[in-house]
């Protein structure tokens, strides 16, 4: 999985008709400490995730065994909220 | 998913037999204004894009779950037109 | 998909099974005029493509979708030969 | 696989209902002596690893073929903890 | 696929049980004349290749398409021992 921070949305109506109802989030990538680093990926929320938040995504046909996306075209899917990112005993990230 | 510009297209005549029909296009990966920069991928057209347009791709696995895609060989897929790319609470691109 | 350009071949006589009669290309990628630039893949082909051809190539498990790598241990495959790359309305490539 | 080192955890408590019991690890990629270098993934432990260890992790599908990633929306997975990394006749790193 | 040398091999003793009885080769990329580049992967051997041979490896879930992967945590094999690679009709690497 990615650790990346929602900055923003996607809204698209023309779309494959298996994709309504499906919200599109703008993730940066972060790092340890939950701050925005080069490169970003669109993904679709699965836990009710909000634009500011530091969360995971995972890709690939993994982004599918949601019960929202399964069967779907996404390939990145936000499927936790992180509450702390710990690293050498130090919480360097807290929710 | 990433974010991309319909530039061009690729015709082949000589191709998998399942892929007839199908439409290539050229998509070059964008930044949150709509903007071309570096990459690009060849994908499929499931949902009647055209050159200029910014696009969502799916890749991998996530490619082959539309109608047009099932069970080809195609890892790339244009699966919905960008209406608008909303970042930091502000419109960056709007179609 | 990647656009590349064949430009060599691997051989290999000591190789899983499945893998007997396959033809591996070695395809570099290439800009819009079909001109090689850095980073190149194995392929296998599946059109009847041949050395100094601009193809299409498919990644992961779209590269088994075709008649003679389903099932195998591949990771990409030639699923198209390029007749043309049009960008911004403009043959960049003419095979 | 890639080679990695385990530095730290993160912790999720709002997430997708399959997650529920997972254990999140960041995982920095390593040099052939376990030393870390650029570049993390956060993946679940199937193994019982802890933080210190160098580990293998598979990505993909692939992080779904053990008994407790099976069907989730995982897509890295630590499916081994590293007693040795042996380089060209030396061992370059023991557990 | 991936062109490769294996350069050396990891060992682990706790791993997901299905990985009993795997080999697991460190493999670096390789450039057409069959020298190592940057980047390194650790693949399972399926082909009975030993350290200073050069190799294909396929990723992902076309790792899995072997008999000795099969449904395995696996997302790397090493699939055929290369004898040669032939560029614009020059013998690059004779084994």
């Amino acid at each position: 999985m990615q650790l990346g921070k929602i900055v923003g949305t996607v809204v698209s109506t023309q779309k494959d008709e298996k994709l309504t109802g499906l919200k599109f989030h703008v993730v940066k990538n972060v790092d340890f400490d939950g701050n925005p680093t080069s490169g970003f990926v669109v993904a679709v929320d699965s836990v009710g995730a909000g634009v500011g938040e530091v969360v995971l995504t995972a890709a690939g046909s993994s982004a599918r065994q949601t019960d929202i996306t399964k069967d779907k075209p996404v390939d990145a899917v936000i499927m936790a909220i992180v509450d702390t990112i710990e690293i050498d005993g130090e919480n360097r990230y807290v929710k």
